[in-house]
C-alpha cells in the first residue's frame, strides 16, 4: 500500500481548490490525506468544507499575534502537530515568512491565476485584461520569499475571450485550477518533483508534443 | 472582388514567417499581396524566397546610413514607393524608430517567441527555459517604441517539454508562428482589428470557450 502524503491547507476564503483536492483524493486518484485546514478568517467557507469531510480545522487570527513571524510560528506548530508534510496554500491572503519556509523547505505550494512570470501579485485577471493579453492561465509553484516567484511546478494556458470580464475570466481560470492543483499535488505525493535551481524537474512525465492554437480561432 | 492588402516584409535572415504568409496567400486564404521584401543583410535567405515568388526585393545596408532615423527614412521611402499598407517584421533584427512608426501608424506588426509580457527581448526561448516555465508561446503584436510592448493581436500557448532545449522549443514555437502570423495578418487585411488603448479588439471572432490543460499531462 502506498504511504499517504499528509497535507495541510491554508485558506482565507471559499476554499474551492481545497475542495478540488479533497475530491481528487476521494476519487482514489491522489495518494494523500488532508489532515488539517487552517484559516485566518473565522468566516472562511473553507472551514465548513473541512468540517463536511471530518477534517481537523483551525481558525487562527493573525491579529492575536505580535507580528508575522509569531503568527507563522504558530501556524508551523499547528501544522507540525498534525504531522503535515506538504503545505498547500488555497487562497491564503497572507505573506509567508522565512520562519514558515524554513520549517517546510520546498514543501509549500501555491496557485496563481496567471501564467507566471506574467501578472504576478494581486488582481492577476484584471492585469491580464488591462494589458490586452489574448492568453493567460494559472501556475502552481513552490513558494519562496518573493511574490509569486518560486519554482514552477505546472502551468495551464487559458484563452482570453473577446467579451471576457474579470468575473468570466476568473471562472474559467478556476476550472483549470481545480484540475491543475490536484495534479501538481499528486506529482509531489508520488515523489516525482525535484527542484534544480529555478526548474522543477518532473520524473516519469509523458507529455505529447502537441500544442494548441488558442487565439484567434475564426 | 476583395481589395488586396499590400504588405511589405522586413527580414534579416531565413524569413520562414515570410514564407508562411506567402503560402497562405497562395492558398487563396489571405486577401493580401507581398509587394516587397527588404533585408538589412545581403545574405538573408528571405531575399531568395522573395525572388522565388517574383516579389520585389531590396537589400538596404544600415551601415550605408548616418543613423537609425536616416535608415528608417530610406526604408519608409522604399516601402511607400511600393504602395505598402502594412509592414510585417519577420525576424528583422533592427530597432524601429519613431520615424518609421509615424509613417505607418498602427500598421507595423511583429511576432515574438514568447507569451508577452513574459520574456521580452532577445533569447526569449532561453529565458523561458532558464525561468523554469512550463508553458510559453508566441505573440503577434503591433510595434510601438518599446521592446515587445505593443498592443497584442494574437497569442498561442506552447508547452515546454521535460527534455526541451532551445533548439527543440524554438522549432515547436516556429510551427505555431507559421500559423499565428498569417492569421493575424488576415485579421488585419479583413479590417477586423481595432486598437483601443492597450487592447486590440477583434471583430467577428468566434472563439469557443475551451481551454486546455497543457501541463502536466500524465
Amino acid at each position: 500500500m502506498v504511504k499517504k502524503l499528509k497535507i495541510g491547507v491554508l485558506a482565507s476564503g471559499n476554499g474551492s481548490n481545497l475542495q478540488a483536492i479533497i475530491d481528487r483524493i476521494l476519487r482514489g486518484d491522489l495518494p494523500a490525506e488532508v489532515v488539517c485546514v487552517i484559516t485566518n478568517r473565522s468566516d472562511a467557507f473553507a472551514l465548513e468544507r473541512a468540517n463536511n469531510h471530518g477534517i481537523t480545522a483551525f481558525y487562527l487570527n493573525h491579529r492575536d499575534f505580535s507580528g508575522r513571524a509569531a503568527y507563522d510560528a504558530a501556524l508551523v506548530a499547528a501544522l507540525k502537530g498534525e504531522g503535515v508534510e506538504l503545505v498547500v496554500l488555497a487562497g491564503f491572503m497572507r505573506i509567508i515568512t522565512r520562519v514558515f519556509l524554513d520549517a517546510f523547505p520546498q514543501a509549500v505550494m501555491n496557485i496563481h491565476p496567471a501564467l507566471l512570470p506574467s501578472f504576478p501579485g494581486l488582481h492577476a485577471q484584471q492585469q491580464a485584461l488591462d494589458y490586452g493579453a489574448k492568453v493567460t492561465g494559472c501556475t502552481v509553484h513552490f513558494v519562496d520569499e518573493g511574490t509569486d516567484t518560486g519554482p514552477i511546478i505546472a502551468q495551464a494556458a487559458i484563452p482570453i475571450l473577446p467579451d471576457d470580464t474579470v468575473e468570466t475570466l476568473s471562472q474559467r481560470i478556476h476550472l483549470q485550477e481545480h484540475l491543475l492543483y490536484p495534479e501538481a499535488v499528486k506529482l509531489y505525493a508520488e515523489g516525482r518533483l525535484r527542484v534544480e535551481g529555478r526548474r522543477v524537474v518532473v520524473s516519469g512525465i509523458h507529455t505529447s508534443p502537441q500544442s494548441s492554437l488558442l487565439n484567434p480561432s475564426a
